[in-house]
This record gives C-alpha cells, structure tokens and sequence, in this order.
C-alpha cells in the first residue's frame, strides 16, 4: 500500500489575532483548517470537512486547495462563517477571547460526501462531540484510524458525549492543561493513564513550548515500561509570533505522517514519529500569524529542522 | 586522570515539609546536602561546605559521610540550625513557605579550609551570591569548573551581587519562573541566550517536571545550531511524594558526573551528558520525603533508570 487520503473534521475560522507587538484580520483559522493544511505536507489528497458561510474569504480557499487540500466536504451555507478574534498576552501563552461568533457552526449537522467517506485515516479535530461523532458516523471504511482532539469547552458542557467519542477513537489527543482538567489530577503521568482508562488506546498531551508526551499500554497497573510511554521535546523558538493552530497544526501532521505510512493500523513506534513531524510542524506554525509559514514551507525546511531537532535532543 | 573530588558549598537545613499527603519533621534539607549526596553516586570524596548549628541532627551526618561525603567545610556553630517549613499544593509544584529560621546563615562567612581548598570542580549551590563568592575567593585551584545556582529570592535582593557571581562561574543552572524573571522574558530560549550574554560559558534552565534546556555559544547571534542547545526531558513520575531538592540534586548529580570524568575543562558533550545525569538523580529525590530515596539508591537503579529514560526519550 502508499501513501493514502486523510479525512479531517472540525471548524474552518476567519480569525483575528493580536499579540503584544502585531494585530492581523480576516486570518485563516479553525481547526481543521490548520490540521489539513499540515497533513498536506505529508500526504495527498488531504479532505476537509467542515462548514463556512457567504463570507468566507475566497484566497483562503484557493491556498488549501494549492496544496492538495479537498473542499468536497465543505459545506457552504448562507449564513457568517465563524469567526474568533482573540488576545495573547505578553507570555504568549495565555490568551483572551474577545470574541467567539459561532453563526454556521451553531446547528451544523455534519454531513460527510460519500466520495470521501470511505478514507480510512480519520481526523476528528477540535469541533463539538456531537459533531465528531456526526462525522465518525459518515465515515465507512471498515478497517480505519480515529484520531480526535478537543478543548475546555466540551469538557466542561458535552463532558458525557465527549466520553462517547473517547470510547470509539484510537487516539486522543489534548493539551495539558485540559488533560488535567478532565481528570481531575495534576500529575500528566497519572492523567494520561487515566486517558486510556477512558477507550482509546494511544493518548498525548500537548504540552506547548514543552513537547509532548505519547502514553499507550493497558491503563490498568499501567508503567513507563519501553514500550508505552514516549515523551518529545518542542522544537525551541526564540520567538513565538502566533501560537494559534500550533495544537491543530500538530494534529494534522501527525494524521498526515501516519496516512503515508499506506496502512490504518499502527504501532507504538509509528506513533511516537508522528509525534515528532507533529512537533516539528507547530513550531513552524507558531513563527508567523495564521497559517502564513506553515502554508509556504518547503520539504527541505521540514528535513532540515527535524535533522536539527534529533541533534538537540538527543543524547 | 582518573576521577577527582568535587567541592560544593551552600545551605544545610533541617526541613519540615507538608504535602496533600503527608508530613515529615526534621528533615535533612538545604542545597548543599542534596548536591552533595547527589554527587556522591558519581565521584568520592565530596567536600561539603555549608554551617550547622548546635542542634543539628547527628545521623544526617552520619549519613552524608557514609556516602563519601566529608565534613572538613562544614562549620558548627553555637546557634540554631537553619530551618525550612513549606508546605506544598495539591499540583506538588506551587508550595507556601511557612517559616524559615535563617539562624547560623545569618552572619555566616563561609570558609574554605585548606586541605580541600584546590578541588577543581566547584560547586556554589544556592545560598547568598555574597557567600557564593566568599567560597569561591577560598578555592585555590588554578584550573577549575565553576558551577552556580540561585534561587529567586538573590534575583530580588542581591541582583548586583548575583551578576558579580555570573561574570566569574562556567556553568550557570536556574529554574524556570527564576530564568524568566532574570531577564524580563516569557521566552525561555531568549532567556537562555541572555543568562549566556551576563557570562557564563554554559547555561543549563530547569524546567521541574518538563525536564532542562542547556545553552552555550556566541550570545550575539545564539542561534539553536547543533552545538548550542539541548533539550533533556525529566523521567516521567506516576507520583511526587516530595520534590524538595530536585534541583538541587540535579546541581549535584551533574557535578558529580563531570568530576568523575577527571579533567577540569568541559565541552558542550560532557555537560549534555551531566544533564541527563541530573535528571535521573533528581527524579528519585521526588519519590520520597527529603533524601529518603536518594541516600538508598544502587548504582544499577541509576544505570537501569536512565537506560529506561533512553528509550522513553529516543526517536
């Protein structure tokens, strides 16, 4: 088998974002946005779906599709796109939201087009759990690979449905903070265990300027033995200039390193290099508003920096 | 040359630490005892520097000099022990100090007797920058490795001093929150290159539970070249009893590692090795109650331990 089609789900955005030194409009945003647009560096076609509004701006569409990017799976409806125009502060870690304006996301009902239906490597991206499993359910390919993210939000108000999506997905992936959020410890080696107590059998936490940490194993009596634990580094940055999408940017990488791969079902070890293209990939996306260096990489910056990344972490 | 001592100065304490779990009174503490019992899994002998008072619990002693620690440097005095009680949150990382019983430290000038006075490698772990540079102005040895810790406290209130020890140490090690006040910046790869730019060769910024960042090379123009960074993960923990010490131990385990390789000038390697040795050493501190689970380790824990790490790690 080669290299196969990718499917991702989630939210395509027109962001707004302003940072301590810059402001930018009318960005391209939204999670699944960002994850297909990474997976296309690893994989061709990449199939988005998600849905926009009249409003949508044409040239951030025209560069999904320039890079192998599908709309098929877009709906257009009449409605606003949905937009978010949030604040970094000056750690540019944290972040306020000024503005969240849902408008065609508020009663989307996913709907995945039989022609892309049956792509066996499945991106649930950020978006609600009723609308992951809307899509996991639109998708038919009998022998397939469910990768799905979430945010604070869905902990918080869909917490049980976001239990449904953990029980039918093979890998879960969210960021620490929430990990520890939803359940209910601080300790991240504890809290990945208990990920995997919940359905799926591979977990990461995101970890930000930190890495990441990959847990697999059974969860009951789980230990870091070879085998089940793998832990990554973040590629250092000097500057962070926009960290939005670094998370979905991750995402997507990962899906579209695994998609390559030409099989849809995977070990411990193809993870855990799927979470360095993942990592390699958001700090690109970090150096630049939006998706602006992530959409002008070249295939030697991505070789060059993971060369460099193994040389500066590894011992 | 085979394998050298290592001299290493700083505070003795008796802890009193409370955790979400449990409590323990009379506790060996202080950075001077940590780094020095790290050391000594590395390197023998290990000449302690620091003060006691009359009340100083006799097998602590015994105990450090059972691990090939020497006591020549440790000064009794007629007052009080220096104390610590904190307490830690239930995240194990935020803790509130309590009381602390400065005492002996109070007016201690710290000196180096003679017999241990040339050791080359020289460990100024945290206590005042005034007293880090009383010892070091007692370190005789011509060709020696200077290596330095601070705590946030000098940073508010002997900033001038702490500058005046960073023009004249090799290797500079500081926690993170401590790495970003220092220099006024939320990034820590920025933070790094300037902690290099007020003059130490080498910059190591301990991140706890993220593991560490080693810097080194030319400040003006630092860039993440091959040799100029590395990035070390910490030993993923299912449970922190304690993790009072941790960075000190880490201060001492790379210490002692680099005594142990018997030369006095040490390159961007060796000290990426010591780190990985710090970050072995230091997870076990965090396993229990003050030194409990340092002063019992085998050498084939520590071996098997970072064989494991290895592997968590690699990619």
């Amino acid at each position: 088998m080669s290299n196969q089609a990718v499917i991702v789900g989630g939210t395509i955005a027109i962001d707004n974002v302003i940072t301590p030194q810059a402001e930018a409009k009318e960005l391209l945003g939204g999670s699944a946005a960002y994850a297909a647009l990474a997976a296309s560096y690893f994989t061709k076609p990449v199939h988005l779906v998600g849905i926009i509004g009249h409003d949508y701006p044409q040239q951030h569409l025209d560069m999904l599709e320039s890079h192998g990017v599908t709309l098929t799976g877009v709906e257009r409806s009449n409605g606003e796109s949905f937009t978010w125009t949030g604040e970094y502060h000056a750690n540019m870690n944290d972040r306020t939201t000024h503005r969240v304006g849902l408008n065609v996301l508020e009663n989307w009902s996913v709907q995945v087009p039989e022609e892309i239906a049956s792509t066996s490597i499945v991106v649930l991206a950020n978006m609600s759990p009723d609308n992951q499993l809307q899509m996991l359910q639109g998708c038919t390919a009998t022998s397939r690979f469910v990768i799905a993210d979430t945010m604070d939000l869905w902990i918080n108000i869909a917490n049980e449905r976001l239990h449904d999506v953990l029980r039918v997905i093979d890998l879960f992936v969210i960021n620490e903070g929430e990990a520890r959020e939803f359940t209910g410890t601080s300790n991240l080696i504890l809290a990945g265990q208990r990920l995997l107590e919940k359905g799926p059998r591979f977990v990461i936490i995101k970890l930000g300027e930190f890495g990441a940490m990959l847990f697999t194993g059974n969860p009951a009596g789980w230990e870091v033995s070879p085998v089940t634990f793998f832990r990554s580094a973040a590629f250092p940055l000097h500057e962070v200039a926009d960290p939005t999408g670094a998370g979905d940017t991750f995402l997507g990488a990962l899906a579209g390193y695994l998609a390559s791969l030409g099989k849809s079902n995977f070990g411990f070890e193809d993870i855990r290099q799927a979470v360095v293209k993942g990592s390699i990939l958001a700090s690109f996306t970090c150096e630049e508003f939006s998706t602006r260096k992530l959409q002008s990489l070249r295939h030697e910056d991505i070789r060059a920096r993971e060369n460099l990344f193994k040389v500066l972490t590894s011992w």
